[in-house]
């Protein structure tokens, strides 16, 4: 019997034993070259994305309870993250670095905007077109100008394209922040959101065109030519043409493509393909030159329009429901990743805090008078100019372009466009303007009456 | 009026001419200069995973209507696309490289796992426990001296060591594809399916000891000594003392952590901080040298006994209902994947076939003896024996090992202890115990009734 008490022992211990591995940082350290690497995945990958998603919803839940949009906190908390000196292992570094991260963070911007795509009504974006391409053109327009005039007046040594190309950082709205904290509100549904979603959509695609025209007069000027009106026009209509002719097929295929998909019986058919389709349309996006979540919020906004009634027993289940727990994963993954790029150190550089002061505010002040163009009767024009405050990675992305441009300056020594200095403002502009906006819009949506 | 008609035009296509940017390839490429990468991702990625995503349902449905599992499905179609020579736009290479979308079919099996866990009952799994452990060891034990036994008598020039090498690499059992086809027939909650998944946890430990324990052996022989007596017992002391650590810990801090979790009430709070645990558990198993899956399937044992009632809005859909769509998705990219490092071309070496065919047959009637240790009466034991045959991705894993370890050969030559020839025969024992399980496991779990 006395082997049968040890057997019942081991019987209860045994699973157990080989089931709960975790929970020793300390420990796993000392005995990591006790075997080999599974798998292509660095293992810091699953650490990473473990503390990235515990850390979101803690400070998201801190700041919901304050009253604040749940995404400010997850940008505060990648702003923990990677300013904190003592991050134990392997450090913050490897976070901001990580390729892998990068790639969850950016998937998980792109599926919010599909999911932000699927809850907007194409229809019913369609009827407020007009507003969202004025207040786009008012909103690209103004800042330009203004960011333009402000490098000149910091910066009067630059090159003029240098200066232009600073007003350029300040035209793409960035759709993300924005589109999270209407669709946290519930407010997806209201003409404000419509018009600046809209409006965000098409002010990438002008500044878009607006960076490829300055790219190019630049690159033309680095070679000592001038970029001609030709060339100008041949971008512009290489895009745009491109842009019709992905619509025209799209049209075609898309229908298509659910009347195939719906016979389909395997678990899962309606996600994937919807899932798809959204990648397909973020890489499209991309190889115009267009940011992919533009393409993800497009793909949301066909597939508004198609039904899968016959689809599968998943159906039930519409395909929203089928993307909240995939983008509730995702989503914070971006925002603690932008967070993390948050380098607070340069808002320790006195030097560079008047300029970016007054970039940052012809940042904000040029998107408020575009709320002026929309065309709607009772809009809340408030909301709209502050929805379309968040510069985000557009900015960024744009900045870094520039940092690879050559451009001899008026003493006509040859300097990259953006140089480190220029950079730190222009972060810094990113910064404030992304976090102003989750609490001004939330406070605007909710509380103002005009 | 023409103005009016005008902008009712305009009205009309202006969104949608923003709208839908995809669906032309070849224009793509002829444009793609005209703008900036936006973001770190690269967008390769997004139409990588969208065409491994829509390869995957339409060959796994194919396959499921001839009566298959789809997972197997889902492998076919990664071998297809792996095989493609004249595969379009950038090459099948450039999928099987890819780092992100290695990333993400890792994290797909990692969540499979996670899921599977989740599903298994934990004390039904302590239940069968005893048989559990012996059905791992006689399935390691017999695997290990048929694969020495084949590779002395088809490699006799090599040393024994590298003969010893091939035995381990036949150790453990790749509880993925069993694990998924278990799941797809909804047979997870049959003695049978605990015994097979109980003894892929413990065979991978197993496993992990005797490469740990080889490795040791042929690093002390390549540098002229022999691997001491007590050298081996360290090794495997600091694997079981980690195991035992993690486990007190992990059963102190668990229920805390969901206690925790339990107040807050944001968007997809018990998602993120289940899968945070299952990647947290799935990095400390791979510190310990163990595979992340192991790790992943055990968080979802110890999940699967903490209660989540009053957690939030999302309760109702409990974590397996949120978890589902996540893995639907994921699930596939990994199979996929797997499938796509399947080169056809090493069936094309006839002087490597013998030797395959006979690693294979070891490989496979090695795992068929184990299901005789089993205890409980009236087990399906052929299904037991069939549910552990598939080495996958572990066994590739010892290969590569082996591949970087280097040893004398019988000539006194140093060599690699798998060579590109041995290698090759790896990848065949790989790829056919990966590919007839799912139908043979079909077949038995359904057909047999013995």
């Amino acid at each position: 019997m006395t082997s049968c008490v040890l057997g019942e022992m081991i019987k209860r211990n045994l699973i157990t034993l080989f089931v709960i591995i975790g929970g020793t940082l300390w420990l796993a350290e000392t005995v990591s070259a006790a075997g080999g690497e599974h798998g292509g995945l660095e293992p810091f990958v699953l650490l990473g994305v473990a503390v990235i998603l515990v850390a979101a919803k803690i400070v998201g839940e801190v700041f919901e309870r304050l009253g604040q949009p749940s995404v400010l906190g997850e940008l505060v908390a990648g702003i923990i993250l990677g300013n904190l000196v003592l991050f134990g292992f392997s450090g913050a570094e490897a976070l901001k670095t990580n390729v892998v991260i990068a790639a969850l963070a950016e998937l998980g911007v792109i599926i919010l905007l599909f999911e932000v795509g699927l809850e907007s009504n194409l229809k019913e974006m369609k009827a407020v077109g007009i507003s969202a391409m004025l207040v786009a053109i008012v909103g690209v327009i103004f800042p330009f100008f203004l960011g333009w005039g402000v490098a000149r007046f910091f910066i009067p040594d630059e090159a003029t394209l240098g200066h232009i190309f600073i007003g350029a950082t300040l035209c793409a709205t960035s759709i993300g922040i924005t589109a999270r904290v209407l669709k946290d509100m519930g407010k997806l549904g209201t003409n404000e959101a419509r018009i600046i979603l809209g409006a965000a959509v098409i002010d990438d695609v002008l500044g878009m065109l607006i960076l490829a025209v300055v790219s190019g007069a630049i690159k033309a000027a680095a070679s000592g030519t001038t970029l001609a009106v030709v060339d100008v026009v041949i971008i512009a209509a290489k895009a745009i043409g491109f842009l019709i002719a992905g619509i025209l097929l799209g049209q075609f295929i898309v229908p298509y493509l659910f009347r195939g998909a719906n016979r389909f019986t395997g678990r899962g058919v309606l996600l994937a393909v919807s899932l798809s389709l959204c990648f397909f349309m973020s890489w499209a996006a991309s190889k115009v030159g267009l940011a992919p979540i533009i393409g993800a919020f497009a793909a949301g906004l066909i597939l508004d329009e198609v039904h899968f009634e016959h689809l599968d027993d998943h159906t039930k289940h519409d395909l929203e429901h089928l993307l909240s727990p995939v983008s509730s994963i995702l989503a914070p993954v971006f925002f603690v990743v932008v967070g993390l790029k948050v380098d607070l150190s340069v808002f320790a550089r006195p030097e560079l805090l008047g300029f970016a002061t007054a970039l940052t505010l012809a940042a904000i002040v040029g998107k408020q008078v575009c709320s002026v163009a929309a065309l709607e009767k009772g809009l809340n024009r408030l909301s709209i100019g502050l929805g379309m405050i968040p510069r985000g990675e557009v900015g960024l992305i744009f900045a870094g372009i520039g940092a690879t441009l050559m451009l001899p300056d008026a003493q006509g020594v040859t300097q990259p466009v953006i140089n480190s200095a220029t950079f730190g403002v222009v972060v810094i502009m990113v910064i404030v303007t992304t976090l102003i906006t989750p609490p001004a819009l939330k406070w605007s949506m909710a509380g103002s009456k005009r």
